[in-house]
């Protein structure tokens, strides 16, 4: 059999354990040329979740009630119809929350054996390459440029952090508590970090940066974008990747200080990670090479068994996580 | 004696009378090396006054209490200190509202005998180069692209219709009265016209524009912005030239739909005139060209005498006015 976790109503406001639910379904056993089934090891949590299981036409796509939720996944090999992916294979893919995927194989990528998987579902995966691709080829960043990046102790805002440190700039992050600014100041070593729960943020903003910012990274949108916005240089970037604050509502935390976006001359860069594949593989050299070099730390929060999946959603979009959420599927794959 | 008009009082929104104050003052005779006196005929009024006379500090530069309105003008020298512009010369500059100026020659610009000011005021001014400049160098239409234009009927939104028209696009004006929409349609041969005021804005840009657009040239920000954000079309380019909508609030009216940035992979560019003075000479090459075929097209709304600038501000900013508001001084220059 193959359990799944399936969406059964669309969440209103903070994802429920209720708008999910968890399923057993036989396993498919006779693969079409081409199929590769797998058996999922560890699957990620992410943001992007909450925006799949939203209502369609809002203003990403999303999934039907019924399907199991999407989400990046780790996992083995063990039937196959492709003599490149054998059983035995590690392989990276968007196989959704389940113990099973039968997927066609170019949908999944080979990697090596796996001892921290938050390095695919993280640094080396989409957080990763989305952090390097708005840094590098987005917002350009030109010597000691001032640098903030909002959510900055998510898997995506810290890699940016440490991306844009890397590149010589100087980093501000914003994040919702003291431990994660903590982490961001001392393991991290970016230049400041504000608890943006304990100041009026545009006012400290302007205290860190008193001569204005020149790029921002905003994953969140709403409060945190119009106190960012008051805080411009001439010729800003602001790279929009995501808007957390935003995703439990039917309507967006409205922002109000854009006409600042007219007078310092400002652009505003919408990012879908989705649209710049071509950026992939130079993303992932220049990250692999900081991995191994130390360059780029991260941290895990796992959870364990699949069921727990919808709970790393809800503590996610609360901040309550504390590193890159992953779910590691139990009974552990040794055992089966 | 010199006449002219100084702020009094700081407008809370719409600007009053009582704001402004008409004074004389002694007519400065002694110029020193390189300044010319100028007679000033013609007088602009424009909605960056509107944010030139707000407090400090907000979004753009503003004047002191007592300063005199800036605006640009058209004059004849009566005096001078330099060879190169003799006593009978036409001249364009920031002159303010007042009958004549003092100032260094080089912040004049010779132009030919004036028969219609609002060539000079407007096509041919700063509304007609920032149009230029905000279609052709930062929109950059590809072929049959869909361009919505604010605030089409007003001196900068009209040209940049026609630009865009002239470009190959298929335009779609937004503004505030029928009057006003009939003439994009009858006399500037847009595509379509949208009166604002009367629809659900957002729901007529989706039934105008089934596909999205590609192109807004926003001079308004606000509702307005995000009705247009609901309707972009993947890839999309925003120019935010103004936000007329904000003007005579402390607070900017608020827009909810930013994330469509995100997902619609869109680009919004912060455009002030100034930043692009090496633009300048290319755009007033193609819109002289266009303005001799008679492919631009443009209004004059006249006033009379210095004191009414302050109304003709009112009325700009209440949408009343019906083509370029110009304030002909008076008496007029033959008679002194």
């Amino acid at each position: 059999m193959n359990r799944k976790i399936i969406l059964v109503r669309r969440p209103n406001g903070l994802p429920l354990e209720a708008d999910f639910k968890l399923i057993s379904e036989p396993l498919v056993t006779s693969l079409s040329i081409g199929e590769v089934l797998v058996k999922i090891e560890w699957t990620s949590v992410d943001p992007s979740q909450r925006v799949w299981i939203s209502k369609p036409k809002t203003y990403f796509a999303s999934i039907s009630i019924g399907d199991v939720i999407p989400g990046y996944s780790i996992g083995i090999v063990v039937q196959s119809t492709v003599s490149s992916l054998k059983p035995g294979t590690n392989v990276l893919g968007l196989l959704g929350w389940q113990e099973y995927c039968c997927v066609d194989y170019k949908k999944l990528l080979k990697i090596p054996s796996v001892t921290r998987p938050s390095v695919y579902l993280g640094a080396l995966g989409l957080p990763g390459i989305s952090a390097y691709i708005a840094i590098a080829d987005l917002a350009k960043p030109q010597g000691k440029e001032i640098v903030v990046v909002s959510s900055a102790a998510g898997t995506a805002g810290s890699i940016a952090c440490q991306i844009a440190k890397i590149r010589g700039c100087v980093v501000v992050g914003i994040a919702g508590s003291d431990e994660k600014c903590d982490w961001l100041l001392n393991e991290l070593k970016i230049d400041s970090a504000i608890n943006y729960k304990k100041h009026n943020l545009a006012r400290k903003i302007a205290e860190v940066c008193p001569d204005g910012i020149d790029i921002y990274i905003d994953n969140v949108g709403g409060e945190v974008l119009d106190a960012v916005l008051l805080n411009l240089k001439k010729y800003a970037r602001i790279v929009m990747c995501g808007a957390i604050s935003a995703y439990n509502y039917k309507k967006a935390p409205s922002v109000s200080n854009y006409p600042l976006i007219i007078s310092m001359s400002a652009t505003v860069i919408g990012f879908l990670v989705d649209d710049y594949k071509k950026h992939f593989l130079i993303a992932l050299k220049s990250l692999g090479k900081w991995i191994k070099e130390d360059k780029i730390k991260y941290k895990e929060h796992m959870l364990y068994g699949l069921e727990s999946a919808p709970l790393g959603l809800s503590m996610l979009l609360k901040g309550e996580n504390n590193g890159k959420v992953i779910v590691k599927l139990s009974p552990p794959i040794e055992k089966i």
